[in-house]
């Protein structure tokens, strides 16, 4: 596939909100024929998967155990890593671009990896963070479309 | 995808006749419906990638650096894994079944994991070995043909 | 060892204050018969070594990379891992407990590791964090007295 | 620690006799004053660090699991990873030198990185291999002695 590869991150358990975004988020990248990369389980990865299938978009889920069945009914390509809660690094290795939906710490450490690696991120009622060193930090905005504009014009 | 997925593993390096192996493995595994797993660079890799993508088939490649430019172009989905030679481990736990075509001493770590994993794997002019314990080991047949036979067969 | 295994995390360019601070922690956690792990490297990691070190302290470095040469001079025991920044969630499996001292996203990263697993963290001088579910944080203190003191309680 | 990082490669379940050479190696890596790396449980890898252990040596076990409890008695430093036979990876990665002594699976996947990485390694009891390129293999010898005394010598 050519297109930019952008994962969306967020939590297994979602707010229906939080779920709404995300599929709309998914739709929007599948439309712009991008790969959406995601953890491949419930909540959030699971409704933007949902979005992008919807469309005929290709979506890939790296998850955490060792079995294909753990992940969600909407993946094109699902793979096992065996590395637990490691892979959110691998997640971001694969990724070029992410949008971040909700999330808890899971989705907090792959903000953390996707920023040290220079990627672009943007956030949708996610995590505000403050780092020690008033580093410039990613933008936050309120909708789907604002947040696939913006990360789909970064990678350009 | 519902199809089993099946790694095809080799060298980087391979003789012309490994590669027209690895083509017709790559293309019979489409044809079967088959997800394509592999390290995602040259040699057998890509030669595996291209007869599989020939025949509309789809391939999951596996990068060991950090850019996805160092797929090869036969691939659906390029995963940089920023492992290095440890996604040779990462091949073992995505795919459910192994054809082993030459190799070198990358592929021989990706035989152990495989079979510690206690998944299917069959090699065409690949390793042969012997352990301590004499456990049994896997089979080596001649031609493509047999080989994804086999593999297909035991994943059923 | 059976102490607690407790992980300084912070960066690699460090103010001389977080310096000040990482070294007083490595001190204190040798004196309390702590292992000190971390990244191994220069910064914040490297002043927590050389402060456990000038006690006798042991000290466990997982480096990003593949030469055992980049680990700073106050290791007992180097592992370079090969895996780049995602040494980072190798750091959070590896300890107890953690110590922030400053740090950049690659620090974020790890305290979001660390919160998902479930085990005590508290800060120095780092991030400060909200996230959309308002879930409880880890605590800010002042001193490195503080900060063992708390980490060791918790790890009791 | 200044001296070389040797592995000792083998599996959880060994013969008396394979504990026994394990043992000597360990006891004998000690006595050179090299740091020994294993994964860390039973078998060849719990021998391997009793020798040690009781010469004074520094041993370190790399863990497949996420609990530190798994690792035998005789560790300096014990250090859980959570990835599973992934795991393998990282001790070819850890190592400078490698001695394998029976193994199964899982070590002819160890065999394969160390040599993949280009590391000396040698083996007592332990997998043949013969690959289709022919290239060099590692040699094989008897005892405890020879292994360690061949090891030492590639490691200068």
């Amino acid at each position: 596939m050519n297109g930019p590869y952008v994962a969306v991150i967020g939590a297994g358990q979602a707010t229906m909100e939080q779920e709404r975004v995300a599929e709309r988020v998914g739709a929007l990248l599948a439309d712009a024929g991008a790969v959406l990369v995601s953890g491949g389980r419930g909540g959030v990865m699971l409704a933007s998967c949902r979005g992008a299938h919807g469309r005929g978009g290709v979506t890939v889920g790296l998850l955490p155990g060792a079995d294909r069945a753990e992940g969600n009914p909407f993946l094109t390509v699902a793979v096992p890593t065996g590395m637990g809660e490691l892979r959110n690094g691998l997640i971001a290795r694969a990724a070029d671009g992410f949008v971040a939906v909700g999330g808890g710490w899971g989705t907090l450490s792959e903000i953390g990896f996707a920023m040290r690696l220079g990627k672009p991120l943007i956030a949708v009622g996610s995590w505000t963070v403050e780092g020690p060193a008033q580093e410039p930090s990613y933008p936050t905005v309120d909708t789907a479309e604002a947040a696939v504009s913006w990360v789909l014009r970064q990678l350009g």
